[in-house]
């Protein structure tokens, strides 16, 4: 049987098998859920020893464990190392979803005329890890694993990978691979197969400010008294100009530049921004003056804030002057912003523009680098000949918004540039309500991992 | 046996029927207290029977109970009417409470040496309407009585009074008195007895920025689809310009300006800025420029935000773009400003400043008319004989910053100007966890309030 038949054949198996791994309420960021966070880490373990692999280990870390597998066939072979990751974003508000979060269910949308499953996880990063995994079990099982495969699957992600930095560094030579593929990001379509090739980094901070030292009558000190809340909205106001530029001193030192040509080049990939307007229910875009939607998500730095709460929120209304006011802000980098000396001169930028009247609290919530892959390497050319073979169309390559922080990592203490080789589509509401995956994108990605690997040790001259 | 006698010798059981009111959660900001609105609403009525009116009745309106009760000694005396209320501000967040805000526990404090009731609505108002009742137990008991005596005592004045209106326009032959009396507002201090003169209205809003149509990633689609958090800061932010005014066109049309000499007699009253800075615990003041600390929280109108919610605000970080953000935002309004005139304004005003990228509502809450209370009547003379020869000293007369909107009520449909004689402290933390209220003031209320019926029944000249 051929890889692809063996992957028809099992259908049904690899979807069921993907549906109980999304029962499983893993959210790394409320430890409420910490048990739950744990038992996928056992079922991702039982997973890859079915698959057929040699070793499998749950490696514990000071926050949750990281799952290790490999199989090697041939140590004259290539080694590729897939990156994924088991826990998922917090699912609230639940009052939003469709259906339980942690109850998949298959329903066809616009997107997927073939259906698609809704659970948090979905997308993000359960059925794209998954995918991996299935790929190997489909190439073992007909005797053509080409590649050495080692499986890294963490359970920090969501949460900023805190723990994995110091897995690798102390691991590096059980990691030793030749690429790393990991399939956490989007592509443009099932009909605009793309690659994404550059991953923009994160800064994500927590703001406090402090009025009077306690809960005031709104009648007796408004006026009077400095409101936090109107304090903070007016500071983060100021965070951008009339040109929707971030306003902290020092904050595009860093950022790249593209030329013409470049910026034309990333503009030519399938946007309808009349069909992504329309989507969305918006009716104008809004982002720095001087780029296309596509440059504003891909090769600029943002700020939004993430959340913001502050005095009376329940029903009806408090008359209240609080003492407090909070908000989670998260900054978007591009390649060269260090997310450190952000998150620095964003603290610093936030209480010099403090007025006398309140104190400033910031607290930087976690952080990672930007990423640019080189479309140049083995693994790059293996994944453009994987997609065509599978899509029968060009891989288009492109930069997407989101980050994977760990990508940096792996250049730095491996030396490896990641492969993001992802099949979600932007749609797919991942950190948001109904999350969901695409059936066919799953299968689809299924067949072409295992594709990348044939192409991969082709490719492949020996160090 | 003197009235003060007689409120002596009482005094154990005075401050057990308080507490025993005290312990019932008659929030009416809250549906899920209803019952014990209700329950309070009996207790009062209860109260008045006991304490000896004739009539003592439960009105139904479409909200809450206005709980009535009288005692005609003569019909050629005066009448007063006593209004209060039995509602509380909501409790939350009960956290910050040192003691459960319905289990009332009596504590020293700083400002009260001889201890304070802390309890949700000890002075705000249960503890205050109570002295009224009180009184008139101890004026009947002694057969002090020199006036007759109307109660009107509602459920519905932390939520606005909506069917107050109503109830007096269907009410006004039983309700026809000569003055109202009303206990809800603070003195300066104990050592200097004041009577509010001037109240501010105010104007309740709440307001809903909505952005895409569902929650996004923040990675995704930041930096180009408008984030309603962000939004809606600027927007809260643009509403004070540099020197703290309020931007809304039209805002300061009405505003009573009030010349020299006025603004210099009302800054003589003692207030001590470095003290009150102290003990909020802030560096500096904060509000319009050119107002002293007085001024602003007495004659000038005001915007505060009272609550903001958008986003994730759970533990840890959620890079969400959410849909939609939302914030309370009330006004307080000085004479002559009309809360349903501002309450246009600012909806005017914030759809105009609102960009095309999002969608916003506003709602109004609730509202009332700000009120000044004439000196120069029968009424205010009494209430500074009263305050004279209890305190020995003499009263000043305060402009106090918080609203009850129901005064230009009474002005309008009874020809009534309300007496505020209040005896909490601005430090009491109403509307605030530990709210409490002295034990002092408290005694101290009820023997100025039975003054106050000898002084008015003397004064009184039959119209």
């Amino acid at each position: 049987m051929t890889v692809r038949a063996y992957i028809n054949t099992n259908k049904d198996r690899f979807l069921t098998e993907l549906l109980d791994l999304l029962r499983i309420p893993s959210v790394s960021a409320d430890p409420k859920f910490k048990q739950d966070v744990q038992h996928a880490a056992e079922f991702v373990k039982q997973s890859l020893e079915m698959a057929g692999v040699d070793v499998a280990e749950i490696c514990q870390t000071a926050g949750y464990p990281i799952v290790y597998g490999e199989k090697i066939v041939d140590p004259d072979a290539p080694t590729v190392l897939v990156y994924g990751h088991y826990d998922v974003q917090p699912a609230d508000p639940y009052e939003l979803w469709e259906s339980p979060p942690f109850e998949p269910v298959i329903k066809k949308t616009e997107e997927h005329p073939e259906g698609a499953i809704f659970a948090r996880g979905s997308a993000d990063d359960k059925g794209q890890f998954y995918m991996h995994v299935k790929a190997f079990e489909s190439m073992l099982a007909e005797n053509q694993l080409a590649c050495n495969i080692k499986f890294m699957i963490e359970g920090e992600e969501e949460v900023g990978s805190e723990n994995l930095d110091m897995f690798v560094k102390a691991n590096k030579e059980k990691l030793k691979a030749d690429v790393v593929l990991i399939s956490d990001t989007s592509m443009i379509s099932l009909e605009h197969p793309s690659v994404t090739v550059g991953l923009r980094g994160l800064a994500y901070m927590q703001v406090e400010v402090t009025g009077p030292n306690r809960d005031l009558h709104s009648g007796t000190y408004g006026g009077a008294v400095a409101n936090p809340i109107n304090v903070l909205c007016k500071m983060i106001a100021s965070l951008h100009d009339e040109q929707h530029r971030i306003t902290i001193p020092g904050f595009y030192d860093e950022v790249e530049e593209y030329d013409a040509a470049y910026r034309e080049q990333l503009n030519k990939a399938p946007f309808d921004e009349a069909e992504y307007k329309n989507k969305l229910d918006i009716a104008e875009t809004s982002g720095e003056a001087g780029y296309s939607t596509i440059e504003r998500v891909g090769i600029r730095p943002t700020l939004d804030v993430n959340g913001i709460w502050g005095g009376y929120i329940g029903e009806g209304a408090k008359t209240v002057l609080p003492s407090k006011a909070y908000a989670k802000v998260s900054m978007r980098l591009v390649p060269n912003q260090d997310h450190k000396v952000i998150a620095l001169l964003f603290e610093q930028h936030l209480k010099a523009i403090a007025p006398a009247s309140v104190k400033v609290k910031v607290v930087p919530h976690h952080g990672g680098q930007a990423a640019v892959v080189p479309t140049d390497s083995i693994g790059y050319h293996a994944a453009e000949a994987a997609i065509e073979e599978a899509f029968g169309k060009k891989a288009i390559p492109t930069r997407e918004g989101g980050s994977i922080p760990i990508t940096s990592l792996f250049q730095r203490e491996l030396g490896l540039d990641p492969i993001l080789m992802g099949f979600g589509l932007d749609t797919d509401a991942i950190h948001s309500p109904n999350e969901h995956y695409g059936v066919k994108n799953y299968f689809m990605g299924i067949e072409t991992i295992a594709l990348f690997f044939k192409h991969f040790s082709k490719m492949y001259v020996k160090r």
